[in-house]
């Protein structure tokens, strides 16, 4: 049994690697070859923690396992910790028997952006070239980096609530040499593609905010009341997303599913387009929208990668258990 | 993080610690300090194999996590493996962070067995003499060894399905200097305490079986469809369980239930008895009954219980993770 702990993941880990192993489990979701178990999600009562279990099943990948962890909120301010704790545990589905232990805080920010990322590549146009963001926290400095690598952008601008977190998205900007614009939300209008990662419970861009060809990532809305965008966006947008079932229940499609304005079928995977079974993008002027629940086995999958790098380079700790 | 493999298990753990550990969490249960999770079960569609977690979080013991694994049933015979596989891991309820990694094998044969072994504590009458035995498998054996240390029983007896297994059932018997006698399922009526621990789908112990005063635990159901008792005894007797919402649905009370033979509100929890909110037994030919469904707290509560052992004994494995 391997143990990859949290401190070996920053120098293993390569955002390649996460995009590629995201990717793949996205296509064998798509081609039902893998799938997700229902989500356990708890408030504990104690210390006002969150915590639960995301697992799934890769039969084409061979990866069994869960995502255990959760949300802590007073363990920066109590314990200099970060709030988000998570670990993930992966099992030899021909045996059963625990196959490794990893430090799940670092893939879960790295998972969460290669979503993104491989929606940018399979959806956005290709001569794209400004990409906007709504909101400038930790996890957004992780999604931008990923996106910037999927097209040759020349500027990125950006919203947030609190302006002062905007130089976040400044320094990743500058990490590629180019310009950073604080901009409106009206401002948003000239990127080719938008990323949403909020913690936000009401539409903040609205439909008209979105310019004709531009491709939307909204990463931010993963529990029932929270939304990012005007629901009118998505009836204009070919709707794609992770999981369906999860778009509609807890995603940003909620709120236009709950309101009759789109239908389940309305939604697309992801993995459709990285398998062709889905065109995806057909015309320069379309919007596309990629709804990011964030599934187990996106954990999973990054999870397995930095376990074989970590073997390869004779970092795991082995544990014979 | 500390880690106890599957091996050291048996070395460590006693008897009286899961004993202690079981009895603990079930008032704790009763007591509305525990709860246990939602559970997830999985028919993986490769190697046959059922997986799944069972989570809890136990406030006044502090103890939080899952039992992540499942039955593979080509595991002996293609791999020398056995079929049932299971982890425990631990996490501190204050951060989050993960605190151990446990092998679950051996540890849930021992909690299984000190769940009836704690309903004879609190239910059986006092001068008990005949212990009857409903099954003789190898987790029978577990039951019977943890049931013969609260009573001064003189005489063990059993019923098997496939007498050639009878032996298990002698064999314990033999280790605690006690005679052993293989009976039909009249002969049950001779018992005080009866234990069934099958995999049956259907009543095997018929009502008048059963003379009044006696206890018994029924162990075997833990699935929608399985059952070992005729219903009608759930009629005649005070019922107990681990869990009333396990007990309802996957217990042995489903079948009773489902039937309108009694109401979800005659079954009482063990841990009330133990903590003295329920009276128990109240008269020498009272039937009680024990449906013990088996639930996540009582793995991760003799984990916990190990882990301690463990670390006091130099043996468990510390992991900077």
């Amino acid at each position: 049994m391997y143990i990859v702990p949290e401190r070996a993941i920053a120098d293993l880990m390569t955002r390649a690697a996460a995009f590629e192993a995201v990717e793949k489990v996205f296509a064998a979701m798509a081609a039902g070859d893998a799938y997700n178990f229902p989500v356990v999600r708890e408030a504990l009562g104690h210390e006002s923690a969150l915590y639960g279990f995301k697992g799934g099943f890769d039969r084409a990948g061979l990866t069994l396992g869960l995502k255990a962890g959760g949300y802590w909120p007073n363990n920066l301010e109590k314990r200099g910790l970060i709030n988000h704790q998570s670990t993930v545990f992966l099992f030899d589905p021909d045996t059963g028997k625990a196959r490794a232990m990893v430090g799940g805080n670092l893939l879960t920010a790295l998972r969460t952006a290669a979503a993104s990322s491989v929606s940018i590549k399979h959806l956005a146009r290709e001569d794209a070239k400004v990409i906007g963001m709504i909101g400038a926290g930790h996890q957004a400095k992780f999604q931008l980096r990923a996106a910037l690598e999927q097209r040759s952008f020349d500027k990125v601008i950006g919203w947030n609530l609190h302006p002062e977190m905007l130089p976040n998205l400044a320094e990743v900007a500058a990490e590629f040499d180019l310009p950073f614009e604080a901009v409106g939300l009206d401002g948003l209008r000239e990127a080719d593609v938008i990323i949403s990662i909020t913690s936000s419970f009401d539409a903040i861009l609205k439909a008209d905010q979105v310019s004709p060809g531009t491709h939307l990532a909204c990463m931010g809305t993963d529990t029932k009341g929270k939304q990012e965008v005007d629901p009118e966006l998505l009836t204009r947008a070919t709707v794609f997303t992770d999981e369906v079932a999860q778009s509609v229940t807890i995603g940003e499609a909620q709120h236009a599913v709950a309101q009759g304005m789109i239908a389940e079928g309305d939604i697309h995977q992801l993995g459709a387009v990285i398998n062709g079974a889905h065109p995806g993008r057909t015309s320069a002027d379309q919007i596309t929208l990629f709804d990011g629940t964030g599934v187990g086995l996106q954990d999973l999958a990054v999870a397995a990668s930095v376990v074989e790098l970590a073997v390869q380079q004779g970092i795991a700790i082995e544990v014979d258990f």
